[in-house]
């Protein structure tokens, strides 16, 4: 039986976004990825359940980070207010140093529908968490659902954003004025509202 | 050769409709769909590319009544105000007495994941395709993904409301009053960063 190996999930990882860059995901085993690392394929299948999942390894810890912030916003927070709370402190999650590598990994989901796919499941799954999360703290369903889904819609945004190769700003500045300009965009079509009801006779 | 027969993809669309309920999505084949309506294989993969595409027939109508709405704005409008024009156009593709096989089509939507991702994927083009009209009236790329997304997170939490069993409102009115309802949180929560800028020394 195979020892357990600390860091396996990250070696596994680190070694499949070699292959699938030089050589393509899809003809990248999950045989040879364990290979890379001195593992077996029954390692790998260990830590994830098919070859797409290794890209996102560390999923569960981002889920985590964005209920964590979601919990510890201040109590009198707003709903979306919370949601900036916690946008803020998931960007900490990926600081520059790691920059490099998130955009090996995007480039590779970038190039495969497969992957693209799998992607917005988990951008799904996570509004669905942040809305849970909101909930708990007492915020109602359809509040829940906008702010968590415009979290995510900021969060997506930034994170573009922050892995253009001319971009230097850290995640979270860029995510602070993304946010910003939602509520600005937000401000300009209450103000329209206002004056189209003005306007009625 | 078949004639060419009127109406075909909305006959294939009703009898697959039926067949993915009484029978199950990974059960019925394309041929067996376009038989029960009289027509060969050959002539339904001449309308659609696979089995899942026939759920999503009328997507393209959607699209463009999303581009055509946007293009229909009043040219004072701000980009979210663009947004809430062209969903309220959209909301008419709905009327009440589509509501019925709209409830059908969902329910099997949501018991097959490889039909959910495909829906992902349509709204996630959906989107791509409103900021692209945003940016032909000449706004600015960050604002228009951000106003497209966030026209797309009401449409979707919207049109799911519509789809209750015990639901009466008309689309077009539970979408006024879900866009309503982010304006209103992103109200509150610009009141916050203002307070929260007027609190620091």
């Amino acid at each position: 039986m195979a020892r357990w190996q600390p860091g396996a999930p990250e070696r596994l990882q680190k070694a499949a976004l070699e292959l699938f860059t030089t050589r393509g995901f899809e003809q990248t085993t999950a045989a040879e990825i364990a290979q890379a690392v001195g593992l077996t394929e029954r390692t790998f299948f260990r830590h994830f359940s098919d070859k797409r999942e290794v890209l996102f390894h560390g999923q569960q810890l981002l889920v985590q980070a964005f209920v964590d912030g979601v919990a510890a916003a201040p109590p009198e927070a707003s709903p979306l207010e919370v949601v900036a709370f916690a946008l803020r402190s998931v960007s900490h999650f990926f600081p520059d140093e790691r920059r490099p590598q998130s955009r090996t990994r995007q480039s590779v989901i970038d190039r495969h529908p497969a992957l693209r796919e799998r992607e917005r499941h988990k951008m799904t799954t996570l509004a669905t968490t942040v809305a849970d999360a909101l909930r708990t703290r007492g915020v109602g369903e359809l509040q829940a659902k906008l702010a968590a889904e415009s979290g995510m819609t900021v969060f997506g945004i930034s994170f573009v954003l922050w892995l253009r190769e001319s971009e230097e700003r850290s995640l979270a500045d860029i995510t602070d004025e993304v946010f910003g300009e939602l509520l600005d965009l937000a401000g300009e079509a209450a103000d329209g509202v206002r004056a189209s009801v003005a306007k009625a006779p």
